[in-house]
Protein backbone atom coordinates (compact mmCIF):
# COMPACT_ATOMS: atom_id res chain seq x y z
CA UNK A 1 0.00 0.00 0.00
CA UNK A 2 1.69 3.54 -1.04
CA UNK A 3 0.37 6.17 0.75
CA UNK A 4 0.19 9.83 -0.59
CA UNK A 5 2.72 11.87 0.84
CA UNK A 6 2.33 15.69 1.32
CA UNK A 7 5.30 16.65 2.71
CA UNK A 8 3.77 18.95 4.83
CA UNK A 9 4.47 18.85 9.08
CA UNK A 10 2.58 20.42 11.42
CA UNK A 11 3.63 21.65 14.86
CA UNK A 12 1.78 22.99 17.93
CA UNK A 13 3.44 25.82 19.98
CA UNK A 14 2.10 25.95 23.85
CA UNK A 15 2.90 29.87 23.84
CA UNK A 16 4.32 31.42 20.32
CA UNK A 17 5.00 34.56 22.80
CA UNK A 18 7.82 32.86 24.52
CA UNK A 19 11.10 33.53 22.14
CA UNK A 20 12.14 30.35 23.44
CA UNK A 21 10.00 28.34 20.46
CA UNK A 22 11.58 30.45 17.85
CA UNK A 23 14.62 28.26 17.96
CA UNK A 24 12.51 25.28 18.12
CA UNK A 25 10.93 25.94 14.56
CA UNK A 26 14.08 27.03 13.16
CA UNK A 27 16.02 23.93 13.93
CA UNK A 28 12.40 21.45 12.41
CA UNK A 29 12.23 24.04 9.81
CA UNK A 30 16.00 24.11 8.59
CA UNK A 31 16.06 20.18 8.71
CA UNK A 32 12.84 19.53 6.73
CA UNK A 33 13.37 22.11 4.19
CA UNK A 34 16.69 20.76 3.02
CA UNK A 35 17.36 19.67 0.05
CA UNK A 36 17.00 15.46 1.07
CA UNK A 37 13.73 16.15 2.04
CA UNK A 38 11.69 19.45 1.15
CA UNK A 39 9.20 19.36 3.36
CA UNK A 40 7.39 22.29 4.76
CA UNK A 41 6.17 22.99 8.24
CA UNK A 42 3.05 24.87 9.55
CA UNK A 43 2.68 26.27 12.84
CA UNK A 44 -0.48 26.43 15.48
CA UNK A 45 -0.18 28.39 18.53
CA UNK A 46 -2.48 27.76 21.67
CA UNK A 47 -3.55 30.83 22.63
CA UNK A 48 -4.33 28.95 25.82
CA UNK A 49 -1.50 26.89 26.72
CA UNK A 50 -3.21 25.25 29.48
CA UNK A 51 -6.40 23.76 27.28
CA UNK A 52 -6.51 20.74 25.45
CA UNK A 53 -4.76 20.48 22.51
CA UNK A 54 -6.72 17.70 20.44
CA UNK A 55 -8.14 20.15 18.55
CA UNK A 56 -4.66 21.73 17.04
CA UNK A 57 -3.76 18.16 15.88
CA UNK A 58 -7.72 17.75 14.38
CA UNK A 59 -7.10 20.70 12.81
CA UNK A 60 -3.55 19.40 11.49
CA UNK A 61 -5.34 15.68 10.25
CA UNK A 62 -7.89 18.28 8.06
CA UNK A 63 -5.02 20.21 6.52
CA UNK A 64 -3.59 16.69 5.05
CA UNK A 65 0.07 16.71 7.21
CA UNK A 66 2.34 13.73 7.23
CA UNK A 67 3.33 14.18 11.00
CA UNK A 68 2.87 16.38 13.73
CA UNK A 69 5.29 17.64 16.81
CA UNK A 70 3.86 18.86 19.58
CA UNK A 71 4.77 21.28 22.90
CA UNK A 72 1.99 20.63 24.37
CA UNK A 73 1.17 17.14 26.95
CA UNK A 74 -2.40 18.38 27.08
CA UNK A 75 -3.94 15.56 25.23
CA UNK A 76 -6.29 12.74 26.00
CA UNK A 77 -5.18 9.44 26.54
CA UNK A 78 -8.39 7.68 25.06
CA UNK A 79 -7.16 10.59 21.61
CA UNK A 80 -3.76 9.26 21.75
CA UNK A 81 -4.87 5.66 21.28
CA UNK A 82 -7.42 6.86 18.95
CA UNK A 83 -4.34 8.32 16.81
CA UNK A 84 -2.00 5.35 17.57
CA UNK A 85 -4.31 3.51 15.19
CA UNK A 86 -4.00 6.19 12.48
CA UNK A 87 -1.03 6.72 10.27
CA UNK A 88 -0.07 9.49 11.85
CA UNK A 89 3.17 9.95 13.59
CA UNK A 90 3.63 12.50 16.79
CA UNK A 91 6.64 13.37 18.07
CA UNK A 92 6.54 15.39 21.81
CA UNK A 93 9.00 17.88 22.38
CA UNK A 94 9.84 18.86 25.29
CA UNK A 95 6.84 17.70 26.83
CA UNK A 96 5.62 13.73 27.34
CA UNK A 97 3.02 11.76 28.48
CA UNK A 98 3.53 9.43 31.31
CA UNK A 99 1.49 6.30 30.58
CA UNK A 100 2.90 3.04 29.30
CA UNK A 101 0.02 2.19 27.30
CA UNK A 102 0.86 4.21 24.22
CA UNK A 103 3.93 4.16 22.34
CA UNK A 104 4.81 8.06 22.67
CA UNK A 105 7.81 9.53 21.00
CA UNK A 106 9.39 12.11 22.94
CA UNK A 107 12.77 14.45 22.95
CA UNK A 108 13.37 16.18 26.36
CA UNK A 109 15.90 17.90 27.95
CA UNK A 110 16.56 16.02 31.51
CA UNK A 111 14.74 18.37 34.02
CA UNK A 112 15.15 17.08 36.47
CA UNK A 113 19.13 17.77 36.32
CA UNK A 114 18.78 20.61 35.04
CA UNK A 115 17.01 22.32 37.69
CA UNK A 116 19.29 20.81 40.29
CA UNK A 117 22.58 22.03 38.60
CA UNK A 118 20.82 25.63 39.00
CA UNK A 119 19.75 25.00 42.43
CA UNK A 120 23.39 23.99 43.45
CA UNK A 121 24.92 27.29 41.80
CA UNK A 122 22.72 29.16 43.79
CA UNK A 123 23.35 27.42 47.22
CA UNK A 124 26.96 27.16 46.53
CA UNK A 125 27.22 30.95 46.25
CA UNK A 126 26.06 30.80 50.08
CA UNK A 127 22.37 31.90 49.05
CA UNK A 128 19.81 30.26 51.50
CA UNK A 129 16.65 31.72 50.66
CA UNK A 130 15.98 30.78 47.29
CA UNK A 131 12.22 30.89 46.27
CA UNK A 132 11.08 28.67 43.18
CA UNK A 133 8.58 29.91 40.89
CA UNK A 134 6.71 26.92 39.75
CA UNK A 135 4.02 26.41 37.72
CA UNK A 136 0.75 23.32 37.01
CA UNK A 137 2.88 20.60 38.75
CA UNK A 138 0.06 18.09 36.82
CA UNK A 139 2.55 18.42 34.15
CA UNK A 140 5.65 16.08 34.61
CA UNK A 141 8.31 19.03 32.34
CA UNK A 142 7.13 21.10 35.78
CA UNK A 143 7.11 18.04 37.90
CA UNK A 144 10.38 17.31 37.71
CA UNK A 145 12.28 20.72 37.54
CA UNK A 146 10.18 21.12 40.98
CA UNK A 147 11.66 18.01 41.79
CA UNK A 148 15.35 18.63 40.93
CA UNK A 149 15.10 21.60 43.19
CA UNK A 150 13.55 19.97 46.19
CA UNK A 151 16.52 17.31 46.33
CA UNK A 152 19.60 20.11 45.36
CA UNK A 153 17.88 21.60 48.26
CA UNK A 154 17.71 18.66 50.66
CA UNK A 155 21.01 17.30 49.48
CA UNK A 156 22.73 20.51 50.88
CA UNK A 157 20.53 20.49 54.05
CA UNK A 158 19.30 23.84 53.00
CA UNK A 159 15.84 24.24 54.47
CA UNK A 160 12.92 24.75 51.90
CA UNK A 161 10.66 27.71 53.65
CA UNK A 162 6.94 26.46 52.60
CA UNK A 163 6.58 30.15 51.16
CA UNK A 164 9.31 29.54 48.51
CA UNK A 165 7.36 27.10 46.84
CA UNK A 166 5.40 29.30 44.44
CA UNK A 167 2.87 27.13 42.50
CA UNK A 168 0.79 27.99 39.54
CA UNK A 169 3.04 30.59 37.40
CA UNK A 170 1.60 31.15 33.83
CA UNK A 171 4.97 31.44 32.23
CA UNK A 172 5.15 34.83 31.14
CA UNK A 173 6.84 38.11 32.29
CA UNK A 174 3.92 39.18 33.78
CA UNK A 175 3.20 36.46 36.19
CA UNK A 176 6.96 37.00 36.94
CA UNK A 177 6.90 40.50 37.49
CA UNK A 178 3.82 40.37 40.06
CA UNK A 179 5.45 37.42 41.58
CA UNK A 180 8.75 38.88 42.54
CA UNK A 181 6.69 42.32 43.72
CA UNK A 182 4.84 39.68 46.39
CA UNK A 183 8.02 38.36 47.10
CA UNK A 184 10.40 40.92 47.65
CA UNK A 185 7.67 43.15 49.81
CA UNK A 186 7.38 40.16 52.47
CA UNK A 187 9.21 40.08 55.72
CA UNK A 188 11.75 37.95 53.91
CA UNK A 189 12.98 38.99 51.04
CA UNK A 190 14.51 36.16 48.64
CA UNK A 191 18.04 36.42 48.01
CA UNK A 192 17.74 34.46 45.22
CA UNK A 193 15.15 33.25 42.99
CA UNK A 194 14.84 30.57 40.41
CA UNK A 195 12.60 30.62 37.93
CA UNK A 196 11.08 27.99 36.16
CA UNK A 197 11.72 29.30 32.92
CA UNK A 198 13.56 32.52 31.16
CA UNK A 199 10.56 33.89 30.04
CA UNK A 200 9.25 34.28 34.02
CA UNK A 201 12.47 35.59 35.08
CA UNK A 202 12.23 38.43 32.25
CA UNK A 203 9.61 39.90 34.57
CA UNK A 204 11.39 38.97 37.73
CA UNK A 205 14.13 40.91 36.32
CA UNK A 206 12.41 43.95 35.34
CA UNK A 207 10.48 44.27 38.18
CA UNK A 208 14.24 44.49 40.43
CA UNK A 209 15.28 47.14 37.51
CA UNK A 210 11.95 49.44 38.85
CA UNK A 211 12.70 48.83 42.14
CA UNK A 212 16.43 49.64 41.96
CA UNK A 213 17.07 45.89 43.18
CA UNK A 214 20.78 45.15 41.79
CA UNK A 215 21.50 41.99 40.14
CA UNK A 216 23.49 39.98 41.88
CA UNK A 217 23.95 42.12 44.89
CA UNK A 218 20.71 42.20 45.93
CA UNK A 219 18.96 39.16 44.62
CA UNK A 220 20.31 36.11 42.56
CA UNK A 221 17.67 35.58 39.49
CA UNK A 222 18.03 32.43 37.01
CA UNK A 223 15.69 31.24 34.55
CA UNK A 224 15.26 27.54 32.58
CA UNK A 225 15.76 27.34 28.47
CA UNK A 226 18.43 30.01 27.76
CA UNK A 227 15.87 32.06 25.45
CA UNK A 228 17.56 34.13 23.05
CA UNK A 229 17.55 37.47 24.60
CA UNK A 230 18.64 35.66 27.58
CA UNK A 231 22.48 36.11 26.36
CA UNK A 232 22.54 39.80 25.74
CA UNK A 233 24.67 41.91 28.14
CA UNK A 234 21.75 43.73 28.96
CA UNK A 235 19.97 40.79 30.81
CA UNK A 236 22.75 38.53 31.07
CA UNK A 237 20.39 35.26 32.61
CA UNK A 238 21.99 32.53 34.30
CA UNK A 239 19.96 29.83 33.05
CA UNK A 240 19.99 25.81 31.29
CA UNK A 241 20.69 25.58 27.97
CA UNK A 242 18.01 23.68 26.07
CA UNK A 243 20.21 23.35 22.86
CA UNK A 244 16.59 24.10 21.06
CA UNK A 245 17.62 24.62 17.39
CA UNK A 246 19.09 20.39 17.72
CA UNK A 247 16.32 19.29 19.87
CA UNK A 248 13.63 20.76 16.98
CA UNK A 249 16.65 19.12 14.74
CA UNK A 250 16.49 15.96 15.97
CA UNK A 251 12.49 16.00 16.47
CA UNK A 252 12.19 16.63 12.81
CA UNK A 253 15.06 13.87 12.16
CA UNK A 254 13.01 11.09 14.18
CA UNK A 255 9.92 12.55 12.77
CA UNK A 256 10.54 12.25 9.23
CA UNK A 257 12.60 8.67 9.90
CA UNK A 258 9.22 7.54 10.84
CA UNK A 259 7.07 9.12 8.05
CA UNK A 260 9.71 7.27 5.83
CA UNK A 261 9.82 3.94 7.01
CA UNK A 262 6.00 3.88 8.28
CA UNK A 263 6.73 2.19 12.01
CA UNK A 264 6.01 3.51 15.00
CA UNK A 265 8.08 1.99 17.75
CA UNK A 266 8.42 4.14 20.70
CA UNK A 267 11.66 6.95 21.20
CA UNK A 268 12.66 7.94 24.53
CA UNK A 269 15.61 10.71 23.74
CA UNK A 270 16.77 12.43 26.38
CA UNK A 271 19.23 15.49 26.08
CA UNK A 272 21.99 16.77 29.14
CA UNK A 273 21.36 19.93 30.84
CA UNK A 274 23.97 22.61 30.72
CA UNK A 275 24.13 25.16 33.24
CA UNK A 276 24.87 28.78 31.66
CA UNK A 277 26.12 30.97 34.36
CA UNK A 278 25.98 34.62 33.26
CA UNK A 279 26.17 38.31 35.27
CA UNK A 280 22.91 37.61 36.90
CA UNK A 281 24.00 35.59 39.73
CA UNK A 282 26.72 35.97 42.29
CA UNK A 283 27.41 36.59 46.02
CA UNK A 284 24.78 38.32 47.73
CA UNK A 285 25.72 41.25 49.53
CA UNK A 286 24.70 40.24 52.96
CA UNK A 287 26.79 36.84 53.60
CA UNK A 288 24.49 33.96 54.89
CA UNK A 289 21.46 35.62 54.27
CA UNK B 1 -22.57 28.59 -6.59
CA UNK B 2 -21.51 28.06 -2.45
CA UNK B 3 -17.81 27.75 -1.80
CA UNK B 4 -17.21 25.06 0.67
CA UNK B 5 -15.22 26.55 3.73
CA UNK B 6 -12.63 25.37 5.76
CA UNK B 7 -12.43 27.69 8.20
CA UNK B 8 -8.86 27.96 8.59
CA UNK B 9 -6.77 31.14 7.63
CA UNK B 10 -2.57 30.52 7.09
CA UNK B 11 -0.72 33.16 8.27
CA UNK B 12 3.19 33.98 6.77
CA UNK B 13 5.48 35.91 8.98
CA UNK B 14 8.71 36.98 7.53
CA UNK B 15 10.48 36.07 10.89
CA UNK B 16 9.30 34.12 13.56
CA UNK B 17 12.73 35.18 15.89
CA UNK B 18 11.31 39.09 15.81
CA UNK B 19 8.91 39.11 18.74
CA UNK B 20 7.28 42.20 17.45
CA UNK B 21 5.37 39.32 14.65
CA UNK B 22 3.77 37.37 18.05
CA UNK B 23 1.54 40.30 19.11
CA UNK B 24 0.27 40.21 15.40
CA UNK B 25 -0.47 36.42 15.78
CA UNK B 26 -2.50 36.76 19.02
CA UNK B 27 -4.56 39.80 17.68
CA UNK B 28 -5.92 37.78 14.69
CA UNK B 29 -6.66 34.74 16.44
CA UNK B 30 -8.09 36.42 19.19
CA UNK B 31 -10.55 37.59 16.55
CA UNK B 32 -10.61 34.28 14.43
CA UNK B 33 -11.38 31.96 17.08
CA UNK B 34 -13.90 33.56 18.79
CA UNK B 35 -17.69 32.74 19.29
CA UNK B 36 -18.96 34.45 16.48
CA UNK B 37 -16.73 32.41 13.53
CA UNK B 38 -14.33 29.49 14.97
CA UNK B 39 -11.59 29.84 12.62
CA UNK B 40 -8.45 28.52 12.98
CA UNK B 41 -5.08 30.07 12.22
CA UNK B 42 -1.81 28.03 10.54
CA UNK B 43 1.76 29.93 10.44
CA UNK B 44 4.43 29.80 7.92
CA UNK B 45 7.57 31.14 9.07
CA UNK B 46 10.01 32.57 6.05
CA UNK B 47 13.34 31.38 7.46
CA UNK B 48 14.95 33.39 4.51
CA UNK B 49 12.72 36.42 4.52
CA UNK B 50 14.69 37.74 1.28
CA UNK B 51 13.19 35.15 -0.33
CA UNK B 52 9.95 34.61 -2.67
CA UNK B 53 7.08 34.26 -0.42
CA UNK B 54 4.98 32.12 -3.49
CA UNK B 55 6.00 28.82 -2.21
CA UNK B 56 4.22 29.84 1.36
CA UNK B 57 1.13 30.45 -0.47
CA UNK B 58 1.25 27.55 -2.54
CA UNK B 59 1.40 25.55 0.37
CA UNK B 60 -1.67 27.14 2.15
CA UNK B 61 -3.64 26.81 -0.59
CA UNK B 62 -3.13 22.79 -0.87
CA UNK B 63 -3.83 22.79 3.02
CA UNK B 64 -7.29 23.87 2.03
CA UNK B 65 -6.95 27.82 3.67
CA UNK B 66 -10.36 30.21 2.71
CA UNK B 67 -7.73 33.81 3.53
CA UNK B 68 -4.05 34.37 3.69
CA UNK B 69 -2.44 37.09 5.46
CA UNK B 70 1.03 37.66 4.63
CA UNK B 71 3.69 40.30 6.29
CA UNK B 72 6.08 39.48 3.43
CA UNK B 73 5.73 41.67 0.02
CA UNK B 74 7.95 39.21 -1.47
CA UNK B 75 5.38 38.03 -4.62
CA UNK B 76 5.62 38.43 -8.23
CA UNK B 77 2.95 40.73 -9.64
CA UNK B 78 2.32 37.97 -12.09
CA UNK B 79 1.28 35.74 -9.30
CA UNK B 80 -0.43 37.69 -7.93
CA UNK B 81 -2.67 38.65 -10.80
CA UNK B 82 -3.09 34.95 -11.21
CA UNK B 83 -4.32 34.41 -7.55
CA UNK B 84 -6.59 37.37 -7.89
CA UNK B 85 -8.65 35.32 -10.58
CA UNK B 86 -9.12 32.66 -7.83
CA UNK B 87 -11.21 32.49 -4.68
CA UNK B 88 -8.91 32.94 -2.43
CA UNK B 89 -8.46 36.69 -0.61
CA UNK B 90 -4.93 37.88 0.47
CA UNK B 91 -4.25 40.50 2.99
CA UNK B 92 -0.88 42.33 3.41
CA UNK B 93 -0.18 43.08 6.77
CA UNK B 94 2.27 45.70 7.56
CA UNK B 95 3.69 45.30 3.59
CA UNK B 96 1.97 46.09 0.41
CA UNK B 97 2.70 46.20 -3.31
CA UNK B 98 3.00 49.36 -5.11
CA UNK B 99 1.13 48.72 -8.33
CA UNK B 100 -2.09 49.90 -9.26
CA UNK B 101 -2.95 46.57 -11.81
CA UNK B 102 -3.51 44.59 -9.18
CA UNK B 103 -6.22 45.62 -6.21
CA UNK B 104 -4.42 45.07 -3.20
CA UNK B 105 -5.97 44.68 0.29
CA UNK B 106 -3.77 46.10 2.75
CA UNK B 107 -3.54 47.02 6.57
CA UNK B 108 -0.07 48.87 7.58
CA UNK B 109 1.21 51.65 10.09
CA UNK B 110 2.01 55.54 8.34
CA UNK B 111 5.60 54.65 8.12
CA UNK B 112 6.66 57.79 6.75
CA UNK B 113 4.80 59.64 9.31
CA UNK B 114 6.60 57.45 12.43
CA UNK B 115 10.23 57.76 11.00
CA UNK B 116 9.76 61.80 10.83
CA UNK B 117 8.71 61.26 14.81
CA UNK B 118 11.31 59.44 16.13
CA UNK B 119 14.08 61.78 14.00
CA UNK B 120 11.88 64.76 15.03
CA UNK B 121 12.22 63.69 18.39
CA UNK B 122 16.27 62.62 18.36
CA UNK B 123 16.82 66.11 16.87
CA UNK B 124 15.17 67.77 19.58
CA UNK B 125 16.87 66.29 22.54
CA UNK B 126 19.84 68.79 20.53
CA UNK B 127 21.42 65.74 18.77
CA UNK B 128 22.98 65.76 15.33
CA UNK B 129 24.92 63.04 14.41
CA UNK B 130 22.46 60.67 13.47
CA UNK B 131 22.91 57.09 11.97
CA UNK B 132 19.82 55.70 10.64
CA UNK B 133 20.06 51.84 10.04
CA UNK B 134 18.27 50.86 7.44
CA UNK B 135 17.28 47.62 5.16
CA UNK B 136 16.78 46.61 1.34
CA UNK B 137 15.03 50.06 0.10
CA UNK B 138 13.17 48.11 -2.76
CA UNK B 139 10.67 47.20 0.40
CA UNK B 140 8.43 50.16 0.42
CA UNK B 141 8.03 49.94 4.40
CA UNK B 142 11.77 50.57 4.45
CA UNK B 143 11.84 53.15 1.77
CA UNK B 144 9.03 55.05 3.89
CA UNK B 145 10.59 55.14 7.23
CA UNK B 146 14.39 56.31 5.00
CA UNK B 147 12.39 59.22 3.75
CA UNK B 148 10.85 59.69 7.14
CA UNK B 149 13.91 60.02 8.91
CA UNK B 150 14.98 62.00 5.46
CA UNK B 151 12.81 65.00 5.39
CA UNK B 152 12.78 65.13 9.08
CA UNK B 153 16.75 65.81 9.08
CA UNK B 154 15.98 68.31 5.90
CA UNK B 155 13.09 70.59 7.52
CA UNK B 156 15.06 70.93 10.96
CA UNK B 157 18.37 71.59 8.73
CA UNK B 158 20.52 68.80 10.27
CA UNK B 159 22.92 67.61 7.55
CA UNK B 160 22.81 63.37 6.99
CA UNK B 161 26.72 62.58 6.68
CA UNK B 162 26.91 59.94 3.97
CA UNK B 163 27.89 57.33 6.19
CA UNK B 164 25.05 58.00 8.58
CA UNK B 165 22.42 55.91 5.92
CA UNK B 166 23.71 52.53 7.04
CA UNK B 167 22.19 50.04 4.42
CA UNK B 168 21.38 46.56 4.26
CA UNK B 169 20.58 45.60 7.57
CA UNK B 170 18.99 42.28 7.78
CA UNK B 171 17.08 43.15 10.75
CA UNK B 172 18.51 41.07 13.55
CA UNK B 173 20.18 41.61 16.67
CA UNK B 174 23.12 40.16 15.41
CA UNK B 175 23.44 42.66 12.47
CA UNK B 176 22.40 45.66 14.85
CA UNK B 177 24.79 44.40 17.02
CA UNK B 178 27.69 44.84 14.19
CA UNK B 179 26.55 47.89 12.62
CA UNK B 180 26.91 49.16 16.34
CA UNK B 181 30.55 47.95 16.60
CA UNK B 182 31.30 49.76 13.33
CA UNK B 183 29.90 53.07 13.93
CA UNK B 184 31.42 53.33 17.59
CA UNK B 185 34.85 52.79 16.56
CA UNK B 186 34.83 55.14 13.48
CA UNK B 187 36.21 58.63 13.81
CA UNK B 188 33.07 60.66 14.29
CA UNK B 189 31.04 58.45 17.07
CA UNK B 190 27.07 58.69 16.87
CA UNK B 191 24.81 61.09 19.34
CA UNK B 192 22.10 58.59 18.72
CA UNK B 193 21.15 55.86 16.48
CA UNK B 194 17.64 55.62 14.86
CA UNK B 195 17.21 51.72 14.16
CA UNK B 196 14.42 50.66 11.57
CA UNK B 197 13.26 48.03 14.13
CA UNK B 198 13.36 47.28 17.66
CA UNK B 199 14.52 43.86 17.33
CA UNK B 200 17.88 45.69 15.65
CA UNK B 201 17.99 48.04 18.45
CA UNK B 202 18.12 44.91 20.92
CA UNK B 203 21.51 44.45 19.42
CA UNK B 204 22.59 48.02 19.09
CA UNK B 205 21.95 48.10 22.69
CA UNK B 206 23.92 44.97 23.58
CA UNK B 207 27.03 46.37 22.45
CA UNK B 208 26.11 49.79 24.16
CA UNK B 209 26.11 47.09 27.64
CA UNK B 210 29.37 45.26 26.38
CA UNK B 211 31.02 48.77 26.18
CA UNK B 212 30.28 50.73 28.85
CA UNK B 213 28.11 53.25 26.84
CA UNK B 214 25.44 54.57 28.61
CA UNK B 215 22.11 55.07 27.03
CA UNK B 216 21.02 57.99 26.99
CA UNK B 217 24.42 59.99 28.10
CA UNK B 218 26.29 58.77 25.70
CA UNK B 219 24.04 58.04 22.82
CA UNK B 220 20.22 57.50 22.38
CA UNK B 221 18.81 54.46 20.60
CA UNK B 222 15.38 54.60 19.32
CA UNK B 223 13.72 51.65 17.10
CA UNK B 224 10.44 50.92 15.21
CA UNK B 225 7.62 48.82 16.45
CA UNK B 226 7.07 48.63 20.26
CA UNK B 227 7.92 44.52 20.35
CA UNK B 228 7.08 42.63 23.33
CA UNK B 229 10.95 43.26 25.05
CA UNK B 230 10.84 47.05 24.33
CA UNK B 231 8.81 48.04 27.54
CA UNK B 232 10.65 45.85 29.71
CA UNK B 233 12.61 48.09 32.23
CA UNK B 234 15.76 47.33 31.57
CA UNK B 235 15.56 47.93 27.87
CA UNK B 236 13.14 50.79 27.47
CA UNK B 237 13.46 51.73 24.43
CA UNK B 238 12.10 54.69 22.52
CA UNK B 239 10.09 53.54 19.42
CA UNK B 240 6.91 53.67 17.74
CA UNK B 241 4.01 51.68 19.14
CA UNK B 242 2.61 50.10 16.35
CA UNK B 243 -0.62 48.54 17.84
CA UNK B 244 -0.07 45.31 16.42
CA UNK B 245 -2.51 43.15 18.17
CA UNK B 246 -5.33 45.55 16.83
CA UNK B 247 -3.47 45.55 13.41
CA UNK B 248 -3.92 41.39 13.82
CA UNK B 249 -7.08 42.11 14.84
CA UNK B 250 -8.30 44.49 11.85
CA UNK B 251 -6.35 42.27 9.23
CA UNK B 252 -8.67 39.01 10.37
CA UNK B 253 -11.74 41.39 9.87
CA UNK B 254 -10.83 42.69 6.59
CA UNK B 255 -10.31 39.06 5.67
CA UNK B 256 -12.94 37.17 7.07
CA UNK B 257 -16.03 40.23 5.99
CA UNK B 258 -14.19 39.36 2.23
CA UNK B 259 -14.35 35.37 2.58
CA UNK B 260 -17.85 35.57 3.99
CA UNK B 261 -18.91 38.70 1.27
CA UNK B 262 -16.91 37.00 -1.55
CA UNK B 263 -15.76 40.29 -3.30
CA UNK B 264 -12.75 41.23 -3.61
CA UNK B 265 -12.10 44.87 -4.01
CA UNK B 266 -9.55 46.51 -2.45
CA UNK B 267 -9.01 47.99 1.25
CA UNK B 268 -6.17 50.14 1.91
CA UNK B 269 -5.87 50.77 5.89
CA UNK B 270 -3.23 53.28 7.05
CA UNK B 271 -2.44 53.23 10.89
CA UNK B 272 -2.03 56.35 13.38
CA UNK B 273 1.98 56.07 14.36
CA UNK B 274 2.50 56.67 17.91
CA UNK B 275 6.38 57.71 19.00
CA UNK B 276 6.62 55.86 22.50
CA UNK B 277 9.72 58.26 24.55
CA UNK B 278 11.21 55.73 27.03
CA UNK B 279 14.90 55.73 28.86
CA UNK B 280 17.05 54.87 25.94
CA UNK B 281 16.61 58.86 24.57
CA UNK B 282 17.89 61.58 26.22
CA UNK B 283 19.92 64.71 26.20
CA UNK B 284 23.46 64.01 25.14
CA UNK B 285 26.65 64.39 27.95
CA UNK B 286 28.67 67.15 25.69
CA UNK B 287 25.88 69.44 24.08
CA UNK B 288 26.20 70.13 20.34
CA UNK B 289 27.41 66.54 19.54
Amino acid sequence: MVIKKTNCIGLIIRDITNPYYAGLIRGMEEYISSGEYNYSLIISDMIEPTKNANPYIDNFLERRVDGIATTSDNLSLDYLKLLSKTNITIVFVNSYIEDTTVRIIYIIIDNFKGAYMVTEHLIKLGLKNIPHISADTRNPVVANRLSGFKTAMNDYGVEIKNKNIVPDCDLTPENGYSIASQLFTSKDPPSAIFCINDYTAYGVIDYCFKNNINLPEDVSVAGFDDASFSSLDFVSLTTVKQPIKEIGRTAAEILLDKIKNGEKDKVHKIIEPELVVRKSTGPFKKAGK
